[in-house]
């Protein structure tokens, strides 16, 4: 079994965006049923559906272990049945909730050396004693067993794997600091529990060869819908960037997600890390209509899937 | 007029604490009317009751600002009414929230060298890019007017002030890593239009002579209430830490904040930092009575003050 819990749906800053007020932001802050609310992007996985991995500790990480009944403790004073945490890059949204899990509570962190090193280069998560929650690194295309804090086998095994991403906004440097990448600072995550599988890929900025082949046939994958196009936060007004010097993706247009999955056969296929400016968070938008007529799902705080 | 909104009246970690299973925090969970869940520690402060001051940013604040109308943005595509940030020290759960503040938005963050030399330390507060969100050190004991972004004064003039405490735990170093100093590490902020005097001090060690004389006769205190007895943490088998440890007087007993205030005239004295294991939070708790009735009054989140 693999358990799979959407703690958060929305990219970073969430929907509404604590500075927007761009009309999409001003419907969710004003409870339209077709707007609701979205926190920052993660998920928690489980193979057994009582001890759970975080995949990306968002900063509202603290609001989504509270309105997620499976992730509250349950035994004795203090403890948790998180069981650890995974990254799958360095961005601000994928690691700021780590301090929130501090309260010398054990648990397990993982992620890519050059994320580590990021975390490293931050006495602040130092608040996370080295000693309590161990910094496991995850070397890419290694499967990897998830185990529990106390050694016993979780039942799932990940495989991290290189996307071509960028280093995040304030680690930006250099010549060209916006360079897509394809070195482990953005990951995506192959979760199987020996007979499912699934992918959990928030953030990439262009679809491969390689990366096509890993996803055919794929029980499920949790896929970047950060943008509609390339250039909406342009055209709206709210931003100067595009979503490729972000390092994303769009879902729209040539080459876009939908373009890119048409063949590859996944049985569900779920966004995720949806910024405040893609139409798709809007259930009565025409877009929507259109990701869902191609087989797409555009996920939501507290969206549960067993597979 | 000093118009005044706390935005999260608990300790950090929050009450319900995320890996907390001890009996206040099971109210919490469940919604006990006399069990409230509240935000870990910030106020925000303002002149005109139009333009706002966030007194450390906690790593709630984007819900914080999402339950608070008064912050959310009411002009054009990207805006706040939020000026500035000031920070009273640098712990996790008084810096973490600047994380939430990104995406391009003028304010001005305003903290004592001590403070700012933490978050240098630290590249993930690059995401506040410096010539948007500049780093403005403020003095000890001098009054610093607080202005706009656009430079309007804000009808408001802070005094920082030293007060007992202790280096934040990420920081602890060397033989003596829980010493008690009063070096600006940890500051009180004075906030006056004026005509009115209000103090903001989550943490403070211990009362001192000083302290003593400049909290005489003011219209208004917030004051540290993180633990009604200084081994409270202990006793309950929630930690090892006793609050004198952590940096906190404890509100009862000799030498204790009720205590201490009693002959101060101080008008309206208000308790926030309030830990989760402290009874205070709970409505039907004797000791709530007891501060009841010692003229004390318990912060809640979303509770307003005018003066």
């Amino acid at each position: 079994m693999i358990d799979l819990i959407v703690l958060g749906a929305a990219a970073g800053g969430g929907f509404p965006q604590w500075n927007s007020n761009a009309p999409a932001c001003r419907r969710a802050r004003a409870d339209d049923p077709a707007a609701p609310s979205r926190t920052q992007a993660s998920i928690a996985v489980s193979g057994d559906g009582a001890h759970w991995f975080v995949v990306n500790a968002s900063p509202d990480l603290r609001a989504q272990i509270g309105q997620t009944p499976a992730l509250h403790p349950r035994h004795g004073l203090r403890s948790t049945p998180i069981a650890g945490v995974i990254l799958t890059g360095g961005e601000v949204d994928t690691v700021t909730g780590l301090l929130t899990l501090r309260e010398r509570q054990p648990f397990t962190l993982l992620a890519t050396p050059p994320v580590l090193d990021l975390l490293d280069a931050n006495p602040i998560f130092e608040a996370l004693d080295r000693s309590i929650v161990p910094r496991v690194p995850l070397a890419l295309d290694q499967p990897f067993a998830l185990a529990l804090p106390d050694g016993t086998p979780a039942g799932l095994t990940i495989t991290p794997f290189a996307v071509p991403g960028k280093v995040p906004l304030y680690a930006e440097s250099g010549p060209d600091p916006a360079a897509i990448v394809e070195n482990g600072e953005t990951i995506g995550l192959a979760m199987t529990d020996g007979v499912r599988h699934a992918y959990f890929i928030p953030g990439c900025a262009r679809m491969t060869g390689p990366l096509r082949a890993r996803l055919r046939g794929a029980d499920l994958v949790f896929f970047d819908g950060t943008l509609w196009t390339d250039d909406e936060m342009l055209r709206a007004g709210v931003g100067q960037k595009t979503g490729q010097r972000m390092g994303h993706m769009s879902v729209s247009g040539d080459g876009g997600t939908i373009d890119a999955f048409a063949d590859l056969d996944v049985r569900r296929k779920v966004l995720i890390h949806i910024n405040n400016s893609n139409p798709l968070l809007l259930a009565d938008s025409p877009e929507r209509q259109v990701a869902h007529q191609a087989g797409w799902e555009v996920s939501f705080d507290g969206m549960r899937i067993t597979t």
